[in-house]
């Protein structure tokens, strides 16, 4: 199993706007092999941001890595909409494998 | 939906020694309330180190947090077991509120 996480540093004041964005985005995300479930994340407030994750579970490194070159993907970040003064800095990608499990 | 994450660096060379103090860990998690799910998380190797998070869902913040304050929490961390040399820092806790969810 693998889980994929974005970390998103959003300006105070834009949690809503960056919230919507991702309401009115069509993933595509349930047609694609090995996808198992995806999470939106709203993490700790800091002094500038509020930290959010996008956090999708897979069934390897691999299914999420096709993924990554497909149709679905592209058509997925196609229209990521008005994101002006939403973000401070880049979104910052860590990929993790589950190394263990308590069900 | 809350998802408890514990982020470790790990000393390069120490990852083998670092998961075995996981395997061998008796967290009493299944009797806790609000518990769903636990999953150890190998991320990115880095220049100086490997980066793990420990990765757990609960019902609720509110579960999480009784937990935190419980005796069955108190009992998981008691026998961490021999980590000299194996961590780079502290490790840095982040808690998640789920505020969109694909399945």
């Amino acid at each position: 199993m693998f889980i994929a996480m974005n970390r998103f540093q959003i300006n105070k004041g834009r949690e809503a706007d960056f919230e919507k964005v991702w309401q009115d985005r069509d993933t595509h995300l349930k047609e694609v092999p090995g996808f198992m479930n995806f999470h939106l994340l709203r993490g700790p407030e800091e002094e500038t941001y509020t930290l959010y994750s996008s956090h999708s579970v897979w069934a390897s490194r691999d299914a999420f890595e096709d993924w990554t070159k497909s149709e679905a993907f592209r058509k997925a970040h196609a229209n990521a909409g008005d994101t002006n003064g939403i973000y401070l800095g880049h979104p910052q990608f860590e990929g993790f494998e589950v190394v263990q499990t308590v069900e």
